[in-house]
């Protein structure tokens, strides 16, 4: 697995130049035009897509048909018919009895509805009264009136859904021509991979691009082939690598695509076909390459004699993985089925934050979105092309062309949805402080109210109450501490939201303390050690609440910030600083009890602080916070947040305070 | 299959009311929760729903590794490092070399990328020489960045997508814990029905609805039993109700499901369980059924001892069935999924004629819809409950509620989308005549084009022309003969659109003549002979052009109209004529000769008329329309026109006048 650095043939080429090379060539190769077809059974063509127009074979209805339960007769039988001067007809001769979808008998031109009819006649079936008139075709579906042999039913090129199969059966047909879906195989490389669910040691990744990459081709329509992963030996990889290619229609290879040990993808394309690009300005996913096979022997594809198999090398990172298969494979396989990709529902949201791109590259920005009062804000999420996480989070990607470095805060940005648009209205938007129960409150909510969910960026406490004052939130949850009065919260939503009114809603009470390395190694005891040579601290970011505490206690302390090694290193989650400290990256922490605990941490307690959720009066009343404050207020989830350890519940779900004048 | 008659115990109620009795029996027997889980291999969990949140079970990255190919070193030993005064590490005690991904060396803190440092000493590889200082933690992507082991990663009831696999893998996961999929049986019942292919008796209906059912209920996340179609026989449909029952969580009755021979759902749910609802106020789907059905053993799902389990009875009519299956299976299946059931994309579109709805009923109406100028439009489709293909040529549905009893042209409706919206603004609307060749048209835009589709709602000329001048269509399809001049087209337009601006392209010369069934029966020779009493015929609607080469033709004859029998019985395309004719339900129509010959009818020319395109001038110099320009004007296009037989192309693609002062 190979990052983002540079080797001797590493380009740097837009995006564009880089397709239109691949078109090119894939046409020189005769590899650009549309798969073949194949006959498939009607319950097997959803999702597929339709190699040749569909006709109708039949007409539907194919003979006239009564649209109703009553009798068949001629209008002319039912002429000056009244109430004043009924006529009969008689059963057999003159009127028929017709189920809904039975053929009209002959000389019969319309339907009388059952309950319209009188019987009469001795045993009462054998004539039927009728009290008005009848037009001709009346309750009469006409032969063709849905299809009419011979007239298009669907197009070539057509991606058939539930509706269009029963056409295709209704105007006669039995099978259906389709596509072949795209043969892709997917070559995972790399010594250092394992597979989902092994034991790990130091240097393990584990392999899941491949399922990643698979499941978005097969989505796109191919049909894939997850080879067995390779370690970096280059004969294997290129034995694996042609093998593949006489099987199938294109081979992705997953890493090895930039420089270092791992970097063969790019030498086998250039040894055993044309390299068409290496390097693509795109981030994530910049080392990518893409070229052509040329294989010896097999069925021939241009006039030298020689079959041309398209190869792409994607990035080993996963978002960077994604993302270029996305932009790469996806067009490839739409094109071979004759289809446009298909594009994610797109809106425009307000940018949160200020974000910097460079300028020479095309970036794919991951955000989260939310519908906060009337506007749709965005707001990026941290990350990087290591950082999955980013894409599982995300909402929606906004792309950055070249050119573009970037967008203020404000600014209006074109999102492509990762969620459908009617999800976004019922998405709670949490900007602020960081804690485990807000985990538990996303997992209640989507389990209680299907379709609703929360959306949390962690940017500590002030980052949250900013993002109010900016009316980016619905709620920050906030634990910040004045030195001053000993209370929390009040005197920052004074001066931070002054023209805002909130609600400061009780949420926990939780423990905060040292993180310490099982058995306490250094034998730190309290935070007069933080200041020792021989300690490595890691702190929380600035505006964190935690950070507040460790200034006050520091100054309580008397001990100065310089003297303490780390203080500058910084990390934006509990768990972070916790898993810091896990891995001797820190040999101390501060934060608070769940996170040391989920990461089996020694942990010497330092007090008890209040985490409270800061919410704008309009968004307290209005519907859309109603599941979760319903959620909060419900004395399961208060047990459930006392099973993880570490945390109270004495004021959950209390308005502590209503702060404010202006608008909620 | 029944229609939309009455019988003994149908009501009318309101969708809503409906639902909530489903609801509450649902929960009255224990069977509105969830589906419980199951564990799948990660390579089969995508389009799966989370029965459990999933928790990282190890950090990722689980030990601090490299970002970059390079060497590992203390940052301390960088320290004062310059160009003046390079710094040598020795490679083995102080720098080590790393790929990207490779954990980080005890004692090492920072990476220094591979091309910022020169390789030394006496074979050259046993020192590096730097030229700057390092920060601690450069170049190192730290344990946990991506994923902390036991933070939530993904909460419970969340649909997996492709990226959600590759987290649950890299937090440490080897399967994942989805709920079970909903089983669901669908029964078609009828014994009229036919499997799709088989060859055609009158009477014969195709059962193709379990096959759009099926298809539905997969895509929403069921596990469908298509059963074996059964005949009319209650103690039959009975049997295969209660076997369906025993190993599903749903059965799905199709048809059977009003009055008429047919009518046993209700009376078996009535017998065996619970009926809790007969006819619901929608259109097209009246005739539902819901129900409970108790079953005697098996486990037992409430205190009585008894199983229920629930059943639906769905009309048979195509339409009507997949818009109930829509209304009241999707909800049910992802209740029991956990998930909010998946809306489509709306927008907001004008709709372009005038809509009436019965103010008891909730409507579902089948609309077109594209991008006329600025405005999207949306365009009625005509066909009740049995016309599927207004479904399969639907761009969108619009909801009609109860109590609205319909709309005036120009209001603004919501429609929700069965196309993507990126789609929409590709698709060109053609409102006027019909015309086979606008099937070709349609079908080589789709072949040519990807993505770009052509939606034509057949008028009628003058319904084109004025669909045109209320800018509701990128084009119309027109032949409308003047009488005065010999001309076709130019009068009407001058006279409709004056103050726009449009473009007349010649398309297509056609052959228009009369419609006899093979071997003219009745010795039909000519027009005068349609004033025969024995002659039925079958005329085109008002506006149309074959309609006005009609009347032209009777006045030049000095015959009057009324003396015609069938001269009011109209239908809206030329198909539909010959179908007419083809079938015996009337002698003769007019039309052209392709769709004689597709029916295989006999036809007596009468002449050749012209057939054009009528477009505005915008639209004509715009984007959105060049696709279809360059089909039309390619020769291999009107190659396959005149293949049809009965079209000439002498102009085709040639701009044969251009009228109006407006904008286009």
């Amino acid at each position: 697995m190979t990052g983002h650095s540079h080797s001797p043939y590493l380009e740097d080429i837009p995006l564009d130049t880089a397709l239109q090379r691949w078109w090119d060539a894939l046409a020189e190769a005769g590899l650009h035009g549309l798969m073949p077809g194949e006959i498939v059974a009607l319950d097997e063509a959803v999702g597929r897509v339709t190699a040749a127009p569909v006709w109708a074979a039949v007409s539907s209805p194919h003979y006239h048909a009564s649209a109703m339960d009553g009798y068949a007769v001629h209008a002319d039988a039912t002429r000056g018919a009244s109430e004043m001067r009924p006529r009969q007809l008689k059963v057999g001769t003159e009127a028929f009895y017709v189920d809904t979808g039975d053929p009209i008998p002959p000389h019969t031109n319309a339907v009388i509805m059952l309950e319209d009819v009188q019987l009469s006649g001795p045993s009462g079936a054998q004539q039927i009264e009728i009290l008005a008139p009848v037009a001709p075709w009346q309750h009469i579906r006409p032969m063709g009136e849905d299809m009419v042999a011979t007239e298009l039913i669907l197009p070539a090129n057509h991606l058939l859904r539930a509706q269009d199969i029963g056409a295709a059966a209704g105007s006669g047909h039995g099978t259906l021509a389709v596509r072949q879906k795209p043969r892709v195989a997917i070559l995972p490389t790399g010594t250092e991979l394992v597979k989902p669910g092994a034991a790990l040691h130091p240097g393990d990744i584990i392999e899941y691009n491949s399922l990643v990459l698979g499941a978005m081709v097969a989505e796109w329509g191919g049909a894939v082939t997850r080879l067995p992963m390779l370690s970096d030996d280059y004969e294997a990889i290129r034995e694996a690598v042609l093998a593949a290619a006489e099987q199938h229609d294109l081979v992705i290879v997953n890493a090895g695509s930039s420089a270092g040990s791992e970097d063969f993808t790019a030498r086998i394309v250039a040894e055993v076909g044309r390299l068409l690009v290496h390097g693509i300005a795109i981030r994530p996913g910049h080392p990518v390459i893409m070229g052509l096979l040329r294989l010896s022997d097999g069925p021939l594809s241009d006039e030298t004699g020689d079959r041309w198999v398209p190869v792409i090398g994607l990035p080993g990172y996963p978002v960077s993985a994604a993302i270029t298969c996305e932009l790469l494979v996806k067009p490839t396989v739409a094109r071979w089925l004759g289809r446009p990709p298909e594009e994610r529902p797109a809106v425009e949201a307000i940018l949160t934050r200020k974000v910097v791109s460079p300028d020479g590259e095309e970036e794919y920005l991951r955000v989260t979105v939310g519908k906060v009062g009337e506007r749709l804000v965005a707001t990026p999420l941290p990350g990087g092309s290591g950082v999955l996480m980013s894409l599982v989070r995300a909402d929606g990607i906004v792309r950055i062309p070249r050119g573009v470095t970037g967008f203020e805060p404000g600014a209006t940005v074109t999102v492509g949805l990762l969620k459908s648009p009617g999800l976004l209205a019922r998405t709670i938007v949490a900007i602020g402080s960081h804690d485990l129960t807000l985990d538990l409150l996303a997992d209640e909510l989507g389990q209680r109210f299907p379709g609703t969910s929360l959306s949390s960026a962690n940017v500590g406490s002030l980052g949250g109450l900013l993002a109010l004052s900016r009316g980016e939130a619905h709620l920050a949850g906030s634990h910040l501490l004045d030195e001053a009065t000993g209370e929390y919260n009040l005197s920052y939503i004074r001066r931070i939201l002054p023209a805002v009114k909130v609600v400061v809603l009780g949420f926990v009470q939780r423990e905060q303390g040292l993180f310490l390395p099982k058995g306490n190694p250094k034998g730190i005891r309290g935070i007069a050690d933080l200041a020792r040579e021989d300690v490595a601290f890691i702190n929380r970011q600035r505006g964190a609440g935690t950070r507040v505490l460790l200034d006050y206690l520091l100054r309580q302390a008397n001990i100065d910030s310089s003297a303490i090694q780390g203080y500058h290193r910084q990390e934006f989650t509990h768990l972070a600083v916790a898993a810091a400290v896990a891995s001797g990256a820190a040999d101390c922490g501060l934060g608070i009890l769940g996170a040391a605990r989920a990461l089996d941490l020694d942990f010497i307690p330092i007090g008890e602080e209040q985490y409270d959720l800061i919410i704008p009066a309009g968004v307290y009343e209005g519907a859309a916070l109603a599941p979760l404050l319903s959620i909060i207020r419900d004395p399961a989830f208060a047990r459930r947040v006392i099973k993880l350890g570490g945390y109270g519940t004495p004021r959950i779900g209390q308005v502590l305070a209503e702060l404010g004048d202006g608008p909620g």
